[in-house]
């Protein structure tokens, strides 16, 4: 292991922290809030840290995957505990630990609080909640990335790590050039729903906390009815742009190189508008007694799933009380997520096409074990290491979930408080159902369990490789 | 597809079926009870059918894997739809559906009932129902190989298709003899329990008939309160044969050859034994508020879990009112199952084994890209071949899991009952939580429902795949 260069990266982190803690600094400033001089005293603690951190230079240039994962991970929770000061030391948060699993929460675009009362925060705190969904989404190494002259062999292998989906595709052949496209990107859209809501009538600021939350596909919102109180266009803004931050990010840039017809043939964005509506509109016929006209069941319906699928998590209503069947349908799309290479988490829509086309195969080459067909999508063959990689996925998706299940079931809550929360946490969405609906919170559960529900957030942002890496003892072997 | 072989097996069916019905009818003689008329009316429809169906020779030898799955999926349906029609003509059965469904969880040992109160039925229709357990428990077609004088290459299609477990063994180079072999230890240890029940003073037609529902581990019992009214030396009785058919036949082999060493080296058999007492303790532990000593909550405990982990269902208490704890570990043991190679179900322990060293290998290997590790399991490497079927029928199994669960929330029972419902009838345990509890019976379900709780049971007791090859248009394909 070169602890040398995790370092080096590690300082960075801190280095950004800092940068990132300006912004709710300033509107700490703005509003004249003691927070403000929260903020200010953790961007210096990081600098000073960061500076003093950087008289070790890395001594060795040695980056493989294995370094790779580790300093994602390492990266992740390093920011996660940066974070969590601000919260803690404004007051505002009853715990550090409560303050960690909310910016881990934040971080992880997952969304789900410990708070009972969102809107007693001060706005400087409000904003940084926020702004971490918005920093989680992209992916911070990918910022850094992006942004700082990095060069040599460890740049795909950072990149690889903390990229959402089953094979992470260059959009050009610089790993630098592809980060600064894909934030390119991620700025516009946030550009496009900051107007898009200041025209809709929001005050600026509602405006941009909440795109942080939607275009990072988190989920805090600053009222405790989460979105239920806007009126139904500002809500329609939320479904459109919550839909378009589960794409792959690479079909926006198929889109600006002109390839209007790539985009089209995209099997997955196929499948996942496919299921969206699909689902938007069983749910609908199902909850169609709960409203007053089919539109606005359409309307509450699209909401929600759209607000699930994407892993965001915002609420219009509380589904909670919906017929079960509606309500299965929400938990199995809390499972499944967004896109690959989207903001949104989960177990993504590409890896069920692939999985479902290799239990068709096997089915098939049961009946005729001679016959040996390939895999295909997106007009490729898929690779026998990507197959097998999927299916290994899944596995560990599994046992993860079910183990969860089992730790936090300690607390003696209830079955379905405890697969919800489970499910919510582990794919990033937020709310699950009874205590942890969308009228609730995570605040009841024991530390134990906060704890293992942001492993879940992490291993599931991060896709669970690069987290389970940490916990294997041949990472930390020398040899 | 060579139909005229399929037909041929299906009309010996129809001739076991005949035979299996002679003991109930034979019962229902002794009692003078008028369903003995029931079943002598289906035995000779059945044996005329079958003689019917004996002019169709088979014109072609061809028989592949295709035909083997084919053949054993359509005659589970068969047998499961002849041996219906004695329990709904008796009147003592509601709906011929009912009567499919209690057939079909009967011979799939899963032992989920739709019965209220199954103290009202006669002698002869309990002794059907739980016979039935003990004909599916080590299979019919397993029966008619070890019986008949069948040869070629299709003995070995038929078996494979029927045995559980991801990989089949021979015990010897001939199937017939590996057939006979199983049946012989099967029938020893249905010898040995009931003269045990016997000794403890049991009636010799309650010994026989919860035998069968032991060894089968099938579950249907003869009260309403399941084995909760016998002794703790009968229960004893029970905790210790439900345990033994959780354990691979193979290794009962191994002792009559006098290998023991062999059974001791037995991974599957270490992981089963030890999740069985490991589960137990923690279970003990977590409810010893609700019995007076220690050895009262450890034997409960332990009876539950060798109850459920064997996919039996039989209960001593309610377990439903437990801790959330213990419910968990005991729905976690719902989804494992026992070994492969038993009469039990589920997902089965070297399974498990298999896929968690796959885990561990991926992780292992996304750190350290270069290196090459081979799976071992008892000693040997596992293929390729079937580190795929395992990790591929994770999926299929989560896949119709998850799509199950869907299509019983139309229902809008809770989610508890219906994902316990589904997790209980695909893994062939029989009861669930809430509404499917010990306590409770699939009574209130539509329909619709019961249909595919059907389809689970038989996906579940086949193994997914010749229940999925039924679906598959390439089967139905001629070329």
């Amino acid at each position: 292991m070169n602890y040398s260069i995790i370092c080096y990266i590690l300082c960075k982190i801190l280095d950004f922290a800092a940068l990132f803690m300006a912004l709710p600094c300033l509107v700490g400033i703005i509003y004249t809030e003691k927070a403000a001089w929260s903020f200010a005293a953790v961007i210096v603690v990081c600098l000073a840290v960061s500076l003093a951190g950087r008289r070790f230079k890395p001594t060795s240039k040695v980056f493989y995957a294995k370094e790779g994962f580790v300093a994602v991970s390492l990266s992740w929770i390093l920011l996660s505990l940066v974070g969590a000061v601000p919260f803690y030391i404004s007051g505002e948060f009853p715990t550090y630990l409560d303050a960690v699993y909310e910016t881990v929460s934040g971080l992880t675009t997952t969304g789900s609080t410990i708070l009972t009362d969102v809107e007693g925060l001060s706005y400087s705190i409000q904003f940084w909640r926020c702004f971490t969904h918005w920093i989680g989404g992209m992916g911070v190494l990918v910022l850094i990335l992006a942004i700082l002259p990095l060069s040599g062999s460890y740049n795909m292998h950072l990149m690889r790590a903390e990229s959402p989906g089953p094979s992470v595709g260059k959009l050009v052949p610089r790993v630098k050039s592809t980060a600064m496209i894909l934030y390119g990107i991620y700025i516009l859209i946030t550009f496009l729903q900051v107007i898009a809501l200041l025209a809709a009538g929001m005050g600026l600021y509602e405006a941009l906390t909440l795109t942080f939350s939607t275009v990072g596909t988190g989920g805090f919102g600053l009222l405790n009815t989460s979105i239920g109180s806007y009126s139904t266009v500002v809500q329609t803004i939320f479904i459109v742009f919550m839909l378009l931050c589960g794409i792959n990010f690479q079909l926006y840039y198929l889109l600006l190189i002109r390839k209007p017809k790539d985009v089209l043939r995209c099997e997955e964005l196929r499948y996942y508008l496919g299921i969206v509506f699909l689902s938007a509109a069983l749910i609908a016929f199902n909850v169609r007694g709960f409203f007053e006209s089919a539109f606005q069941a359409f309307h509450h319906a699209l909401f929600q799933v759209a607000s699930v699928m994407t892993t965001t998590g915002f609420a219009t209503l509380d589904y909670d009380v919906w017929p079960e069947f509606s309500k299965t349908v929400l938990f199995l799309l809390t499972l499944l997520g967004a896109c690959a290479g989207s903001t949104g988490g989960g177990f993504k829509v590409s890896r069920l096409v692939i999985l479902w086309r290799c239990v068709k195969n096997e089915v098939s080459q049961a009946s005729h074990p001679r016959s040996i067909r390939k895999i295909h999508m997106e007009g490729h063959i898929v690779e026998e290491g990507t197959l097998r990689s999927v299916q290994v996925y899944t596995a560990i998706y599994v046992l993860l979930f079910l183990v969860s299940l089992l730790l936090v079931s300690l607390d003696e809550f209830d079955f379905v408080t405890n697969i919800s929360a489970v499910a919510a946490n582990f794919n990033n969405v937020g709310p699950g159902f009874h205590m942890v609906g969308p009228a609730g919170n995570y605040s009841q559960f024991s530390g134990f369990s906060k704890v293992v529900l942001m492993f879940d957030m992490l291993a599931g942002r991060l896709e669970l490789l690069p987290v389970l890496v940490l916990f294997s003892p041949r990472t930390w072997r020398k040899f």
